[in-house]
């Protein structure tokens, strides 16, 4: 019999994190463990409002699974086929019963995941680092913070992303990729603000506009030269006919896609489309980052930080070296708890 | 170190068998076993010459494949990588090698392959019976030795097409899907023939003209109702975008793909894309039918029946019992050596 256990964590932010939506100092998870024959598997479920998520929404979700039913966690495609139906969306509740099954079958395989799945874990991309939105003055700290890392994802969307750009260049020359959220509401602001960008050498963007404004994008994609990619606008797979044609690339989050298995799907997928790949995450702790970083291996970016930003870390297991991310050679996710 | 050996070995066909393209009374394959730390793996090879490959090319592939500096069987994507480079096409030759991988895998993990795919075995699918281009005569025996299987799949593709159907339906009302294997070769010629086929109740389409008369496809489906199906047209993965939104399915086989990795990266892409998906064969082993059987569950239809064609299959271990595909709880394929 299987056996799901819940429980609810806060992660206190080393900063405030503002992007074109706004501004928090914690981000709000449930983690679970999955049991079963002496076996734990670990995973976490870290809810976004975009999506239509949250804690209570998680808690919520996870009040309905019944596991007891499934006798044997490998049969991962029936249990996760459950878990689908019992409602849409729920994306990131989903994904956390995802990760946990994936840790559970590492560690009775006693294989690490990466291996699991096939990969190289000498091949993990650089992950970029994250800089918020913010003053001059404390996104000049920030660079400063993350002084290890040699690529810089800036969020941007704001009236003055001009300036954000151009402090943070004061400063450094390392590739600079940039995450609108949406916030550029028009397509010929979308353009100025992209042309810019180029000039100052940044190397692709992350959801300029709405996810839903199509015709923008596709007028915005003809008038710039260098990459889009679709973040909040790709959200499961059945997104990716849509995005498709209309994005060079799209990033994938395991608590946007539903989990381990379901990005596999989408790399797969993407790739036969010839979309170029980006793996990233939530604020997260190293269970969801640990996750993710399993399949680094196959993508063309990575954005792994999310356990990076967090000072109350409650797991330990997943580590950078100069942005490099180093899977660990433990089973499964490789992880360990350490404040739970 | 990874070692490799091959073994040439030729497949007697029960019957001489007749599609579209002619006929043959055996089918010339290579055998390979991949060592690894007192462990085997058994793969196999079914060259085409329809995708330019025969039992010499396979052996000349081979005798380029060195595995020797690899250490670890697991990081199987670096190994495919390595042997996809040596040299393009050689699909099936390369899918020996994929095979042989995954047995070994399994066997060091102890688990069959359809658990390391995280499926469940009990829901693979009922294979269709091939029922070859004969005289009425012959036909008639054809179907009494089908006489367990309740889906038949019927070659066509010749003048006598309507007779072949009409014997076929003379004896049975069982599920009929018809494969002309690029046989006919007039887009008016192919809508004549499926609108019969239609009336005769058949459930889809096979290939009814050329992989590359992209203008006649697209101007017969138009004209018919049953679903069509890509297979010539379906190699590998780089096929899909040209496939999709010309077919309504794919014929998804090892041997045109390269292997049990290829394919599921293909199987994935497909449903993304809305495609349905049959998996199919050559005439094969056992080592084949197992191999592409372990992703069955996976899919809509299966036509895995090479085995069952011949009277001197090398291996045991994959069944079927009124069609519907058996797969073994042994470790790896589940498949072992009977006659080599």
């Amino acid at each position: 019999m299987i056996n799901i256990e819940r429980q609810t964590y806060s992660l206190n932010l080393k900063h405030t994190f503002t992007i074109a939506r706004g501004s928090r100092n914690q981000q709000h998870i449930v983690l679970i463990k999955i049991k079963h024959d002496g076996e734990i598997g670990y995973g976490e479920a870290s809810p976004s409002d975009r999506y239509k998520e949250n804690q209570n929404s998680v808690i919520k979700f996870y009040d309905q699974v019944d596991l007891s039913n499934f006798n044997d966690p490998f049969l991962i495609e029936d249990i996760l086929n459950y878990v689908e139906k019992l409602a849409p969306g729920n994306q990131a509740a989903k994904a956390g019963i995802d990760i946990a099954l994936y840790d559970l079958i590492g560690k009775k395989l006693k294989i690490p995941l990466w291996k699991y799945f096939g990969l190289n874990p000498d091949k993990t991309p650089t992950t970029s680092f994250t800089i918020g939105i913010d003053s001059p003055e404390i996104i000049e700290n920030k660079i400063k913070e993350a002084e290890e890392f040699p690529i810089l994802k800036v969020k941007v969307g704001v009236p003055n992303d001009e300036e954000i750009i151009k402090t943070i260049r004061k400063y450094t020359d390392k590739t600079l990729r940039v995450d609108a959220n949406e916030g550029w509401k028009s397509k010929e602001l979308a353009r100025d603000k992209i042309l810019f960008l180029e000039k100052e050498g940044v190397e692709f963007v992350e959801q300029p506009m709405p996810a839903e404004d199509v015709e923008g994008i596709k007028w915005l994609r003809k008038q710039i030269h260098i990459p889009i990619i679709a973040d909040e606008a790709m959200g499961t797979i059945s997104d990716i006919l849509k995005v498709y044609e209309l994005y060079d690339g799209i990033n994938i989050k395991l608590m946007k896609c539903g989990g381990i298995n379901k990005a596999l799907k989408i790399i797969h997928a993407a790739k036969a489309m010839n979309l170029k790949i980006m793996i990233g995450c939530m604020v997260e702790s190293s269970v969801g980052i640990a996750a993710a970083a399993q399949l680094s291996p196959l993508v063309d970016y990575a954005d792994l930080d999310g356990n990076i930003l967090i000072n109350n870390d409650p797991f330990t297991g997943i580590y950078h070296h100069k942005g490099k991310i180093i899977l660990s050679n433990e089973p499964g996710l490789g992880i360990q708890p350490c404040q739970i």
